[in-house]
């Protein structure tokens, strides 16, 4: 029976049942992480074999007869960038092949716009033109928001629809305001909802007519491969979608290795219009002697080809799979009729999205924390880390074992049937 | 006898000489290169091993717990730190582990002034104070004087002497000036002259009273530990010295191991006051995911120790000491007595400077490119690639082997005469 339905009499017995459980489970002392999206231990061994596979200089001897060892080739090797050219459906032409870290390339990019102004002639640097403006879809990622924060642009928060952005909102905002320079957009299973752009809101970010001739639209496609099971989602290119509306310098597209090998020793990517790439390229060469090419060999040598990746991301899926599994049946179980929770049940990425009762979040959150589960702060997944609805937490199911990960849920679970039954008491 | 010495009919009998002698190098066809400050193949070879040292998840385990294969530590494993501390002579909490580039830390380093100030409470963002400048001791760094190009920042070229940058007009300039933010230094080894700070041009540098609040001092110490010779060349610390003059955050270090292990796969390193650093890892922390610290794994298990790394440069030295021997043998053989030029003999490094006669720099380099050898292009050297003397050339003799650097010698030697007589027959 929902708990919007319950007298105030059952709300109370329910929660002196609620409170009696929670005092129990809090006496176990628990210890459990289920706040950290990083890759699980089975899933860091999965990739061991390519640390060891450069033995000799021939292995270090790119197609272009470079010596990886040395420096050179600013934009990365060029059997990286035809594997990434291939995952993103594009040419090499449109890639570089950067450092270890996408979000590093996204914040060098903002920083390039900060100081330079974008790719075209003539742009005015966003430093020097007062107060710029961001979108941010949320529920989103926090680090996406960081950087807008540190760099003093003002984030709009839009809502995330469940086939991508409000695109009406955006739309509208783009088109009306020239302080709006950009969008964070994580286009397929997204952060942290897992939502799958459509191809409909695809089609209408590539169309968007901005007031801002210096608009950008940034395009995290940090999880491209990442499906949960057999078929990964199909979606139109952007790079080429935006060229039917003239608006071929629109889009940067970020992408990494980072939960395909190892997050940190990864490989990183930016692709965008050729213009685009040869601007950054040019800056790029003044501010880097290079990104490390050897990295890239071993990356190269150990998938082979973008076949090679998805085969290897299929060995991801196995492992982590259940455990995306493992959450939905305890949420089911314990929440399912209640109304007062949902939660995404994501085809690929990193997360799980619950919406507890509105106004709640923050409370589950300091909940799990007494109870010694370490969960996504409430908040986390919104610009300035205000969730105007307090409803919004991210679960990060694939770095706990799965014994650990039950515990945690049935946690979660548990606070957020005594955070609502008490919101619904004092109401 | 010296040049300026020769009658005219002296001198014509001299350039049809050389002409000759031109001409007959010219058919040869030669196609060298003494332009690039690299490793050699063989010096690349010397670290081979380390490409394999990550066999299993345990030598991917820092000392702090750690599994270098996920996320975490932005500011770098302890025991990398531990042991770049030791070789600046500092403390850990003053070290953060960057990627692969000290030129990126560099750039970083100025963008991030440019777009949020200095580390100081307050401070005003270099990019919103107009015109600022920074001093440029030269012949210096190309690609030092390329990032102050492209960000805009106006150049002022101070003479370097024999015992670092002619501290008079730094002193005077520094002190009057407030738009000057920064300086360049190479400190130890200087590219291109090899040149040694001496104990008094780093005690008059800690010592500066700059106008500017937000003045710094960029310490390139990019051949800390590449020492040609038994004894590396001792230096007193900057980080401890400028603390006697109230200028704790004065002073940004950098290295890497680029020409240590290698280049475009190295660690780099920035070190600076605890203040600094913290801020500085407060930005990075929102720039990106953290650096690589499996290739830091690497380097910390190949090397072991500071002792190591000595140990390693000797056999680096070894390998490249014969070569910079060479190339003053036949500098010495065909220019001494002459009249006409003069080099540097760093004990040290990775170039040796010459001085052609002047205003015939451009000329040596352009007879040079005829003859079929890549030189560094005269002015390289300098700010804005213009040399107010047109005299500075840059050898750099590390890359070719012995054969082909010897020949490329000669050549350099016979255009750097060419060029003097025509000049002087021309006077």
């Amino acid at each position: 029976m929902e708990y919007t339905q319950l007298t105030a009499a059952e709300l109370e017995s329910t929660k002196a049942a609620l409170d009696k459980e929670f005092e129990e489970l809090k006496a176990k002392n628990l210890k459990l992480n289920m706040a950290r999206g990083v890759l699980s231990n089975d899933q860091l061994d999965l990739t061991m074999e390519m640390l060891g596979n450069l033995r000799d200089k021939s292995d270090c001897i790119s197609e272009a007869g470079t010596d990886c060892r040395n420096y050179g080739l600013v934009d990365g090797i060029p059997e990286a960038k035809r594997i990434f050219a291939e995952l993103l459906c594009t040419t090499p032409d449109n890639i570089i092949v950067g450092g270890n870290s996408s979000l590093n390339l996204m914040y060098d990019t903002i920083a390039r716009n900060m100081i330079f102004g974008v790719e075209e002639e003539g742009s005015t640097p966003w430093a020097q033109q007062g107060k710029i403006k961001f979108l941010c879809p949320s529920p989103g990622y926090d680090r996406h928001f960081a950087i807008c924060e540190r760099m003093g642009i003002e984030m709009i928060t839009v809502d995330m629809l469940d086939d991508g952005p409000d695109m009406d909102t955006v739309e509208k905002l783009v088109s009306e305001d020239p302080s709006i320079k950009g969008i964070w957009c994580v286009p397929k299973y997204s952060n942290p909802t897992g939502v799958v752009y459509s191809k409909e809101t695809i089609v209408r970010m590539s169309a968007l007519k901005p007031a801002a001739k210096d608009f950008r639209v940034f395009w995290d496609d940090a999880y491209i491969i990442h499906s949960l099971y057999d078929k990964a989602a199909y979606q139109i290119e952007i790079l080429d979608e935006v060229k039917k509306y003239g608006n071929d310098n629109m889009v940067y597209i970020f992408t990494s290795t980072s939960k395909i090998s190892f997050p940190g020793s990864g490989i990183a990517v930016i692709a965008s219009s050729k213009h685009n790439i040869d601007k950054i390229k040019s800056h790029m060469s003044v501010q880097t002697i290079g990104h490390d090419k050897l990295n890239q060999m071993r990356h190269i040598k150990y998938f082979g080809s973008l076949e090679g990746i998805i085969k290897h991301m299929e060995r991801h899926a196995a492992i982590i799979a259940p455990k995306f599994q493992l959450v939905d049946e305890v949420l089911t179980r314990e929440l399912e009729g209640l109304g007062i929770a949902k939660w995404t049940k994501p085809t690929g990425g990193y997360f799980i999205s619950l919406d507890v009762y509105p106004g709640t979040a923050k409370k589950v959150y300091e909940m799990m924390c007494e109870l010694g589960v370490n969960l996504t702060p409430a908040g986390a997944t919104f610009p300035y880390r205000k969730d105007p609805r307090d409803q919004n937490l991210r679960i990060a199911p694939t770095f706990p074992p799965l014994d650990e990960l039950r515990q945690a849920s049935e946690a979660l679970c548990l606070c957020t049937k005594r955070a609502a039954v008490e919101k619904l008491l004092n109401a």
